[in-house]
């Protein structure tokens, strides 16, 4: 079960476009089951029992009928929510569709003869803005569409300077919190680089897939701001705060003009995304905000504990504003992971220049977490007999 | 709930290639459920308990993790079903979004400087091959990702000339049976389009949507002649013979190098396109064939007896493979539609100059079938006194 393994040699009958990417490679998903599973900031905790209950319901003889193609009960739920309007809001399957569209919707094409070749387009395009480290299927995208491409570089704690993404430009991008470095931006700075894109009329796209585990003074959602930058989509996932990863399930939210962009191209490739048990649960998800709270709090509490454990064992810890943590282990961080993994911990390392020292580790229970603290305790102390 | 209102003043931070998109306009989909509703193709059955059964087991705590990102229940359920292997097998949210990973992954882009302009790229791009009747999405494919499209004539009786397949070109789709029409090609004269493709080293597409309802001798699914073809890839949704229309579900079979060439597309788009519920609905639904055999053999003999009573009414009515029918009621198609609307009948009509004198009627069970028959009748009689 390897579709991938032909793309080294590639067939004469796929086009420009498939010879030239680079496909996104998510983090291994064990079919045994035998992992502590920490590598790809699923929640540990299981979705509301009103979720499971809007399934199931949800699953009778209607499945014959096409699902709403405007997946109104998800905007609904959102609008509530939210304190906004149903006509700005956008259901999705999973936040990597919807950033798929926003990409095509809001980014402009380089019309090159093939990605990574020189442009023959006498037209000048602006590249889009969006930090050397951070969501790595940013670039896949823009590779997809053939859109130009900057990325400023953090500092070396990985903070982003806001002020680098204030300049002209074909749009911005940001993850905040940020990933895989778990820092946030305030709110203060994310409506100075609004502001000046809306005065470059370029859109800035926000990705608040971990910003329910954001809880430090300053920062928060840009979404009760949304009437104040029309050029502003917020992208929100229910794969890591609602544990709902399996159902594929997100929502953007905007101006309305912004939510026409995504139906204009959404409705050009799948009119019917959400399926109607995924827009049922989402609704569901949506609501049930006393649960989630609860979850996520206790998902936060863990991240602090973990991450005050991994110190003290000498790894570098960034401060994570999100449900994992970046950190440096005090010895090879390959070899590192690779012990883990003998240990039966699967986290995640991004093997490049600027992430290579470092491991992401998703927040489990405490009971895991503490499992995954003495598994390290081990792998120093062998180390250190060596 | 209408999202689409702004695009007729398109604003200035969308892309080009979203300003140039004319998006596809899906069958509405009523809320109130007041219509007999035979726009959209649905099965008039329920999908199989088994179905049912296989969601509601599905729907657990596991939600919380990502699915199966290479949909492996879902691949072996139809390697079983049609005695290939697992790895000739895509699964996808629906055939909307493998169509739009297949354009994508096999048919070359002009590059041009906007969808409808003149190209740009130096180098000459062959146009793909479809009929100029067909599903209306495949020139919105065409336009995302800005492939060149010839469309050859269907002749009067809407059948489609096999020669205008076998010439150099692009490459090639068929809907087989075609839609709006119901007329299915043999499967000789598909397996001469797979061959002279082959020769010309381009892709082939077989849209096997509707192919469980053709019944007559010569027709049937490619599915059996891929090792024959590897560049042949069938395309099978789970909405229309399955009953699953709400669930998003399909499945591409082909060469291995087919689907791979599927994956690197989806794998820069969206890497978990299908959720865990809709992987387990699909398992069931391709393995539950007796329930559908059955379900399906209703459909037709359903679709048999309502040709004849339209035909006996005075409408022109073109012989079908599919679950549907492709009629020219006996005064002005427009009129005739509005009247079934206002009579709480909902079916199709295509306001072009080759479609505009056809409704296109979805199959519901006998009972819907016969109360359509008789609002027809009636409108007749209006008319006849008016």
């Amino acid at each position: 079960m390897t579709p991938d393994k032909s793309l080294s040699a590639v067939p004469y009958y796929y086009s420009s476009l498939a010879c030239g990417l680079t496909p996104y490679v998510p983090g291994e998903q064990p079919k045994d089951r035998k992992f502590i599973k920490l590598n790809t900031n699923e929640n540990p905790y299981p979705p509301s029992p009103a979720v499971i209950e809007a399934i199931r319901n949800a699953a009778n003889e209607n499945l014959r009928l096409y699902p709403d193609p405007s997946c109104s009960v998800l905007r609904e739920a959102a609008a509530a929510r939210w304190g906004i309007k149903a006509e700005q809001v956008f259901g999705g399957n999973g936040s990597d569709e919807i950033l798929a569209f926003a990409f095509a919707a809001f980014f402009n094409s380089a019309y090159s003869e093939r990605p990574g070749q020189q442009a023959v387009s006498a037209r000048s395009v602006e590249p889009i803005l969006f930090p050397n480290i951070s969501y790595s299927f940013y670039p896949v995208y823009a590779a997809l569409w053939n859109i130009p491409f900057k990325t400023p570089e953090l500092d070396r704690e990985f903070n982003i300077n806001p002020q680098d993404y204030k300049q002209n430009c074909g749009g911005v991008i940001l993850a905040n919190p940020n990933a895989p470095t778990g820092k946030a931006l305030g709110i203060k700075a994310l409506k100075e680089i609004a502001e000046a894109q809306l005065r470059n009329k370029k859109v800035f796209i926000v990705d608040e897939a971990y910003i329910e585990f954001a809880d430090s003074a300053d920062s928060g959602s840009m979404i009760p701001f949304i009437n104040e930058y029309p050029n502003m989509l917020i992208i929100h996932t229910l794969s890591k705060d609602a544990s709902l990863a399996g159902m594929r399930a997100a929502y953007a939210v905007g101006s309305e003009e912004l939510i026409g962009g995504l139906c204009r191209i959404r409705d050009s490739f799948n009119s019917y995304t959400m399926d109607r048990l995924a827009q049922a649960a989402s609704a569901a998800a949506i609501t049930d905000t006393a649960y989630y709270s609860e979850v996520n709090a206790k998902v936060c509490r863990t991240r602090e504990r973990t991450s005050a454990a991994l110190a003290d064992l000498g790894f570098k810890v960034i401060p994570s504003q999100a449900n994992f943590i970046f950190a440096s282990p005090p010895s090879d961080a390959i070899k590192f992971f690779a012990a883990l993994r003998e240990k039966g911990f699967l986290v995640r390392h991004f093997n490049r220049p600027l992430t290579k020292d470092w491991l992401r580790i998703s927040m489990g229970t405490d009971a895991e977490m503490d499992a995954l603290v003495q598994a390290c305790r081990q792998i120093i102390s062998e180390n250190n007999r060596k």
